[in-house]
């Protein structure tokens, strides 16, 4: 763990002692909200995580509703701070709101090992209840921003998600189970797929979700049974015989 | 519309005064808790309402979060006050954050009409975000408990919910399509029952969720495949070969 620079660690003070008298204006109390942003890529499943100055410690992406901001556009302006997306498809899968969550407040302790004054009263100081919201999107078009507290983004496997801060993990527990049950009932899947796929490129992406193998014949049985997906004309490539038929999903209104 | 008879108003007045003076002092600000309590009977699905006093309005029972208090706890209390059942189900399904939920917000102008004093900066003016849990309960065991804020409480068929203050009716829409959905993966019906049930009954109760008629014996085989039902011996009764089975559920951890 490197120590805070001299430089770094006078950024990170105004922006707290900014923060620490903007916040109460700004934003509801008590409340933040929390997502979880996957991605799928090289046939996993990956979960976008920010690494808290100073630590080693990683942390999911969040923020604070403005009090006069809808809930699900206060979680939809973050994800756009912090992927630079604006047509993200988000589902509100819980609220976090047990005392312990904050037993063990690495934020605090960590930047105060570091130097860093907190103002007597600061918003971080508060219980916060959280709004938990699940993110799918492609891969391929974010550009994840990090800011002086947040100086490194990273994406991990989500068979392979590290400790983290606050009750974070469970957090993502909690959306790959909602994740899985609505993959099926509300067909979100296709958000993390090419406009055009093979059946095999979809059947990668359950099993990445799912994490188990399934079989090809019942898996296409199921799949085609929803009658949303929509068999494109092959392209003939001279082998046309061999070429695995291209589907897309018909559009409906998620 | 009763006006609100002079002691009535007075102990409303009291109410209010201490709620605003304390509130602040012992729940975390801005956030709710609103309760679909499920309850089933007469092949129907009901939903407890509470009228809000001096009004023909209801409303959800609904309360607020400790500050030192588990954001579930909050929930198992509020519904316990209300019903006096310490044995419930609860689910957490939305948490409903538009500002646009207090548009109408009859519950401070109806009491405003009756001559109730607000103070200044009280507690009811702030914006809620609510988190919102579904309950199932047994009919038979509850007694509902009402107060001077809320005198009288009425189980309502879900097909027949009236105009309700805030945003509840969405939320019980919100709450039926969750319980639609739980009903199969976690299994949380039996609730709704006794103990032993037949077959008919357990139909009856998918039908009411579900609104809607299901055919008999594709409802027996997909509840038979789920592998939750014990089927218990037939009590001879002189009539045994005419008695159906009796069933119950395997107890599982939900």
């Amino acid at each position: 763990m490197s120590t805070v620079s001299k430089t770094n660690q006078k950024q990170l003070q105004a922006g707290i002692d900014e923060f620490a008298v903007n916040a109460y204006e700004t934003y509801l109390p008590a409340l933040s909200v929390d997502t979880v942003i996957f991605g799928f890529h090289n046939n996993t499943l990956k979960v976008l995580l920010l690494r808290l100055v100073d630590t080693p410690y990683f942390v999911l992406p969040g923020g604070y509703i403005q009090k006069k901001e809808d809930l699900d556009d206060a979680a939809l302006r973050i994800l756009q701070e912090r992927t630079g997306l604006t047509n993200i498809y988000l589902e509100q899968f819980y609220t976090s709101g047990k005392t312990s969550r904050y037993k063990e407040d690495l934020f605090q302790e960590t930047l105060k090992k570091s130097g860093v004054q907190f103002p007597a009263n600061n918003w971080f100081e508060q219980r916060f209840v959280s709004v938990c919201y699940y993110a799918l999107i492609d891969y391929t078009l974010v550009d994840p921003q990090t800011d002086p507290f947040f100086p490194e983004f990273k994406w991990v496997d989500v068979s392979k998600v590290p400790k983290l801060i606050f009750d974070h993990k469970m957090i993502i527990e909690k959306g790959l189970e909602r994740l899985r049950a609505d993959l099926d009932q509300k067909l979100v899947g296709f958000r993390l797929m090419n406009e055009t796929f093979t059946m095999a490129d979809l059947q990668k992406l359950y099993e990445a979700i799912f994490d188990k193998k399934l079989v090809r014949t019942n898996f296409q049985r199921k799949v085609l049974s929803l009658n949303v997906l929509e068999r494109l004309e092959k392209q003939y490539n001279g082998k046309a015989h061999k070429a695995p038929y291209l589907y897309k999903f018909i559009k409906h209104k998620h």
